[in-house]
């Protein structure tokens, strides 16, 4: 595509996601930020932005898509992959299923119900704390590390970690820590509860933007290939199953409705964030411009009761209606 | 293609497949047949059959696939879209989610634990029973009728109930009489549960071969449009629902894994069959002869502790590393 | 005690009950009548009647103590008498288990999650359900047979059932037909689903009144020995056991606040009716003309979110702390 | 009672027990001490011992009836006690319910399966650590100094903390911490996580005799009021509903068989400690000394699946049957 193609077919696009925008925009009175901490408690409702990246690194974006915002639950998708990409997907397997629960994210019950204990999947918060307790490092601080230093070799930015967010997170993480307590009573924590909870803790709180999230859907789309540093930063398993995880348990109790309603792997966090990825081979048609591939990030800090962000869904489920991108 | 170009292909993949029934067929020494029925489990544990078929109805074959056996949970897909179909989307699903449980396929606990009773999807029994009951027509002979008759709209072909499965089934059938009349209570089914069951139990015991799932996937593959008889016989939307429900539920406790390491939509039932669907998207590379779309039977009636068919699983983990064909 | 002391002890204690009854009438208010079933709906709520005989067959009593109701759960306690006389205690507890359980009455979940789906106790419905198939007789009408005569056995006349309850019960009872199946799915049941429907529902539907369970209670009291007519009826580990069930789980999910606030060994049902035994070596103190032991007949058809008369409890209460009569 | 005739009776009861302890001491067999920690692992798994205390403080005994052992569970029943006796029956009462659950010791299942997430009861660990985080005092030490009072006014002698039990306790306690957090979540925790775990580990670690327990059960059997030292202790309804706590809930998953075929209120320990008391009404026969009421205390480590005494219950049926001791 040449430049000028490129640049109009840019304009189209961008007025076309302006205006879905400007639609989606009030279904964010349907939810309201999520108010266990203040600082998510205080996000401006009404915000929402997105921003989409192709295979050459080139953007279209709309709305607040630069506003920061902490991962929290998206975080799950690249720890789970660090995880993956240092000790191997059979030994995480072994350390977590990848099973859909029905469950909430925060449910105990499973690990009780369910002998031996063993986390139903990594995207609710039980096996995701036992991924945290698996990053490369020895203390909590080298996992975190490890996990800023993923972040930046597939965002070309070190990442900032909110501390605000950080501490009262802390403070209030009562029910991870009776989850955490369990695990480390089945044995399905690799550390100490304390040093798995700080470092799972601290990924909820990186900030990102959309556009981090869009380059982090890209690579996840061309299956670990970084198509803009023409690198590969994980193998093409660990991808394939990071986007089942997504698509099966990745919006919370709202998962299967997402799968059947939209089609997109995606990974939703309480702050509003949501992280998508368009497998390349979908999305074959004229007006779209990343038929190669598609990175997505959305940011909508009012959630519905599920934990997913309201007026995100709806522009993920227009982005997916207007360009056909559902992966079935 | 020209019809030689077919002919070298097809012998080519269907000297593939041959090897891969080869290899796969041993492990079905790690299952066994159903046993809860005499006529499932007299079924020879080493069959293993598999059929392709394309756009314009060619097909590709291996192993036991003429073989008939009854569809068991394979049904439930079918059942889902003819209740789509005839009652819409929006009154289904305000009779049964599609949401993934984590539970057993025959789980009652659910319907008790999570308000107000409702099935969290039509891939388990109790969302199957319901569908059931919304099937078109009055009494049960109506509904199981339209149902054959939408399977011949779908294959060609009258299907035949196998009576002697059917007849074992309706005698062992506490447990879905168990759910059909929890269901009752709570007012998830629409006519008497002895009406429910007898048509779900008879969906249950229409027998097909591994090219009557093919066909049924090719259609699901293009969205609800059969490529071979040129008309569309269900909805886009439907489709897509129904191809992730199987992904996210189609195979009973291990679909997780089936999504993360496979990635092709499919439904499993304890017979051992296997419909498979691959979208026309997936699939794109030189040596599969049906990148526009493909539909899979398997059949191999040696099941897991899951009710997953041990050999037929491995068999489609095989084709789908082979040609590509993940979803994701 | 000479005709004329137990005359004046008589209008005492009569006066006392009476004031009593007016004291607790009002808190029915805070209940309603059952209503899922019109006959039970229809009761009057505002009545509430009691009934106290002791081991020379003389009663005391006040308020609506003849107006005959149907026993619904208080018939539990009878037919697992009835089933030890005849099948052995040892028979019976590999049926049924007799733990409390914390759930509903008509709960389905742990004969699901506790393998192998054996009742946890003769209380609630299922392992009712599954002693009513215990009970003497091969056809449902012998069942029903037998327990009509157990009960003219203990109360010295042949009860009433009331058709019009037990047909508006059989129809309405899909919750109790889903836990009979699942117990025939585990092997829990010795009939046939409907027999033993038949069988519970007609149990449940016999007619008596508060001198009827006051009979039954003098008995149970007496471990089993009629003093009236001067004959064992059971033995006294069977009683031992019935009032050891009462006690623990004769209250529904109330049974602790019982145990722990009045301290009689009592069973509820739906309609209002309570049986209530008070062993002998209780209620030793001069005004209490029962020392050797009292069976306690109460109706109120006002019944708490738990399943219980609210008055009759009220009731119970001030009968037990004006003589002293809880067990502990 | 003459000092003589109590002294013939004496040795006739003291050798009935004694034939008794031979005749229960092989049962241990069929259990194994606790595992968890080395110091309950280590204990003499053919240890039982006994004693029985009267309204008089005179005692009888056998086997290894002076053994030290750790009160383990059996400190819930003091615990309740004492919270009862400072903050009053209905605060208490609001942080946790009486009602028995059919759940294991340890479950956590019903904190969240039930809302509010309110401990079912005082005798299950949920139950007992909301109750620890109650117990009179600021700080951890003084809530265990506040303990210790208690049970120095109970039994007349100052109680010695197992430091080496509370050690390998406190660092075992996981599955106990994971419970903690989840209270501090929904709320039923009077103090930080830790400062609740340290109490209720150092009450577990409290180290007694069999007539330490007979010495606490006597004045349970007598309402509260210690008939040696001739004072009330706690009140009557304190003691009525801590006897009922024991009977229904007190022998982990067994209460309901132990309420069926023993019925005398005890509470077990995983140290093989049973505290048991028998009211004073009961036991009217001319071979029992201790007719005005009896506290019995037991001790044999070997513990069966549900955490109870295997030998210990033996014998306690023993003794039950012997003196026809069932409050029912």
């Amino acid at each position: 595509m040449t430049q000028d193609m490129w640049s109009k077919e840019h304009q189209s696009v961008e007025a076309c996601l302006t205006e879905a925008v400007n639609h989606c925009r009030p279904f964010a009175q349907e939810g309201k930020p999520a108010s266990y901490i203040p600082a998510l408690a205080n996000a401006n409702a009404s915000d929402l932005g997105i921003c989409l990246m192709g295979c050459d690194g080139r953007i279209v974006h709309a709305g607040q898509w630069e506003k920061p915002f902490t991962m929290q639950s998206v975080s799950k998708v690249i720890s789970f992959m660090l995880a993956c990409v240092c000790q191997g997907i059979s030994r995480v397997m072994e350390m977590v299923d990848v099973e859909p629960t029905g469950d909430a994210f925060n449910s105990i019950i499973r690990l009780e119900s369910s002998q031996p204990g063993k986390p139903f999947n990594p995207m609710i918060n039980a096996g995701a704390i036992s991924i945290s307790s698996m990053l490369p490092g020895r203390r909590p601080e080298d996992k975190v590390e490890s996990l800023l230093q993923f972040y930046e070799s597939l965002t070309g930015k070190r990442p900032r970690i909110n501390e605000e967010v950080f501490s009262s997170e802390w403070e209030t993480a009562n029910r991870n820590r009776a989850i955490a307590h369990y695990l480390k009573d089945t044995g399905y924590l690799q550390t100490e509860v304390e040093e798995a909870l700080e470092v799972y803790l601290k990924q909820c709180s990186i900030e990102v933007n959309t556009a981090d999230l869009a380059r982090i859907g890209i690579i996840l789309s061309r299956d670990g290939y970084d198509p803009i540093q023409r690198k590969a930063l994980f193998s093409k398993q660990i991808a394939k199953i990071s986007k089942a995880l997504m698509l099966t348990c990745g919006m919370y109790n709202a998962s299967g409705k997402m799968a059947a309603f939209i089609g997109i792997p995606a990974k939703s966090g309480v702050s509003g964030g949501i992280l998508a990825t368009v497998p390349p081979r979908v999305g074959k048609n004229a007006s779209f411009p990343f038929s190669d591939g598609c990175g997505i990030g959305i940011f909508a800090p009012a959630i519905d009761q599920a934990g997913n962000s309201v007026a995100g869904i709806k522009l993920l489920e227009w982005v997916a209606n207007e360009w056909d991108l559902s992966v079935f």
